[in-house]
């Protein structure tokens, strides 16, 4: 019987939800979070003969995810997976590395010490790999929808046999940010790099979502000097104007519909010049 | 062959995702809306023999809508309602009742004229039933969730054979409103009847989520003085303390498992003495 | 301050998953079920102050599940539900009425004795009220979903100044049955019914989606002597066909697009002649 | 002001949903398709300065994705993704490398010669990349939701001051199958490697979810001489013995609970020894 090789391999407990209360006098602070850790090293034995000797359960990540908060609190979803990442591969003589991701989804005050509302506009994410090269961190937003009701063209295409879209000077350009970003060194305030992106797509004329890709991942660059990086993944949230002709009504960009599929998906990266990326940021799972 | 009757019926175009800009000097004004259309009248035939003399077909309704708001403008979802429903009835001799539910998504401007930040933190709802009675009209939210930290308690409940759960005097309480209400004629402001729930939400020292559900119903009745009904739909997104003490660690009340399933569900209606409940208006669950 | 009054009211602990393994030599037997409870009664003082003297904790129905599957077993989820739910009203006295609804997901056995593929096509549904009037069960399937390639026309329905559908003497037909069903007395086995739902849709040469809900319908009731009454709502999952000549193509009826939104939606009851429905068991839409 | 660089990018139309119909006389047959394409070359001038002459439009993709299935029909999926992603490079001076992903949602006949009955119980996948280095086609399934009832241990793992699990000599195992697999050149039937995988499952006494992993992969490699590499993602679907003691009574391994969140999370690749990986079969988004 032939023998089989076992290539990149990673486990861990996936979507724990966790959350904090801090209590204070002057008003609780909550922090509402999904965690997710992938470790990597010698788990060879576990999958060749179920021998778990090297495993590090994944209900024992659950719990440790837990008590951290506890023990550490949590600074930021990046502090917090950073700590993670590197407990478990300075603990475990068997791991190698490890991944931590976190998304956070945001509350807001009702005004009182004790009352908060989801904000469920937009999602706070953090992915920490931690391995030899040391601790790599990549921050992010996912979620925030945008729509411009106009300064947004698309002409001057290629047309193929395939063509039909009529050229426009004026459409409803609409996306779902999904952002991530990497600083130099360590990591820094996510709240620049998301305004950039806001204020860049609103301030944008734009010729093609390519366009405001670029201009958005550039504001960020622009704003957040320790920032090397920034991948955006924008789907074309076509909004098609309702041809009201058959009904006896011109339709002067006032009435459109929404559609769900297909949808373009535009994405890219925007770099300093010079930047280096790691290997390491990207596992192939 | 034995002979069967066709009971209570309805057809018509659920989802359409309409969106309509009105462009102004001072900023654009964005509303976006799923429309959903359903009509009664004379449609057995269509059931007993596929004779669509008396249809009017789904793909009309859906055109219809379109046309609508370009022609009259979309000043509230509620009157957008009723304007749809009794425009079937009117012009349709065969359909004598409709029902037509909207669904709106709230944007923000993000302060410019024409660029908006989807809010996904709660919908506006409107459901609005048109027939021989005239027309009646729900409004509502859904989606909105809202959280304590502290001041909820739940103990002095029966126990019996099955009964695990201790009491408490200090829980995290949270929950997904979704909430609906009438008022004694058309409708009225939305804005008083959602601020009123997030209110007595807020402050509301709860001894039971039902406590909860009543005041929120009743703060509505009290500021809303057209509103004759409040229908509440409250999930209990439990949260549970995590035991430390394995890990030797206490657990002050900081760190929670926020659980998916299963979840309490609490339900009700809370009325101003001597409303009268219009048949056609089914509050049943 | 003015009082307001509690309307009609409910509560209890919904989605609870319950897994049931009964080990046979012959091959195991599994039964994955979802299980919410919602009970009625004396649960004013709950609401009005907090007291929760006469309140069951949801906890302790999600017990009183887990307990009943290996105390009793489950021959089949109606008669799950329905001891479940008489427990509940025999048990407590302030409890007046319940309701129990089970969705449980199909599994078939991969041919050994303890392995299992889960058939996500369709899923069976009960729901089971009890009180004063007795049991009444609902048994269903939902998510089952049907297409035809042909034999389904659509044609002289009603054209006004917002058509723009074109009539068609053939197209795609396809939807996912929602399906209730109830005995006279009792319950019956779901088999039949389910066989006759699926019989008649391919069977139905289709004027009209409502024509094949009627013989739908229609079917199940000849099949299934017990059965009274039938509802069933049916999306209309349309496939449209692609224009292909702007690109030289012709499209016989070859290649379709499937629409996500809008879609039809038609709903409606068949009835045995002269089937008295119960108050209770709520038909509406 | 600084200049910024573009990194990798890519674009194209996701989610074409494609129903092909073939018609014959012993049954039509039905290909039912979610197609997303992507596409990278010389997009910079879009980026940078909104100019798409060296775009070809999403909507453009689209109506290629539905002309080629009745220009071309459907062989397979693998064969139908490789046919657009060659046809987009090949054609396009500009794009230089297209990568094509489709879902494919199986239908079984109804026995008649029109009607059929959606499996919705796993998808079948392929991804093509085609670019300098030729066509790489990497084939699978998801979805495919499996469980045995006993036969599956896990001890002999770590233990730290963070563990609590106790370890247990049987368990259920479940898990939801997202495999995919290469072969050396083209792509071979997926039948077989599907039923390696099921079978796999079902014969390997587990003493971890990574052993049955590893031997899922290599039955794949044995049974399929043209594969040379599986990449498997088998999330823990726990099931926990509910504790029926509080109620007096035991529980054999009868009633579990089936857990929503948090999940273990095993992935892996299997190897025939010394395959060599295509760095272009991993894009970064």
């Amino acid at each position: 019987m032939p023998t089989f090789e076992l290539g990149p391999n990673q486990y861990g407990k996936a979507e724990t939800r966790l959350v904090r209360v801090e209590r204070a006098a002057g008003g609780d602070r909550l922090t509402d979070l999904n965690v997710s850790v992938a470790l990597r090293g010698d788990l060879a034995a576990s999958h060749l003969t179920g021998d778990n000797a090297a495993v590090l359960p994944t209900d024992t990540q659950k719990n440790t995810v837990y008590a951290f908060a506890r023990e550490f609190g949590i600074a930021s979803i990046e502090a917090f997976a950073a700590r993670l990442a590197e407990h478990f591969v300075a603990t475990q003589p068997t791991i190698h590395e490890a991944k931590v991701t976190i998304e956070q989804y945001p509350w807001q005050s009702l005004g009182t010490r004790h009352a908060f509302r989801r904000d469920a506009s937009e999602i706070r994410t953090a992915t920490v790999h931690h391995g030899h090269y040391g601790t790599q961190v990549v921050s992010g937003i996912t979620g925030l929808v945008l729509l411009k009701t106009t300064d947004s063209e698309f002409h001057g295409y290629i047309k193929d046999r395939y063509t039909t879209l009529p050229e426009t000077r004026d459409r409803v350009l609409a996306t779902s940010v999904d952002a991530t970003w990497r600083a130099a060194e360590g990591f820094t305030d996510p709240g620049p790099a998301r305004a950039a992106l806001v204020e860049a797509f609103a301030d944008t004329y734009s010729l093609a979502l390519q366009q405001t890709l670029f201009a958005m991942g550039s504001r960020v660059l622009l704003r957040c000097p320790d920032v090397v990086e920034v991948k955006l993944s924008l789907p074309n949230r076509h909004h098609f104007l309702v041809d009201l002709a058959p009904f006896g009504l011109d339709n002067p960009n006032e009435v459109y519909y929404a559609a769900d599929r297909p949808y373009g998906l535009i994405e890219g990266v925007v770099r300093r010049d010079g930047a280096v990326i790691p290997e390491e940021v990207v596992w192939s799972f």
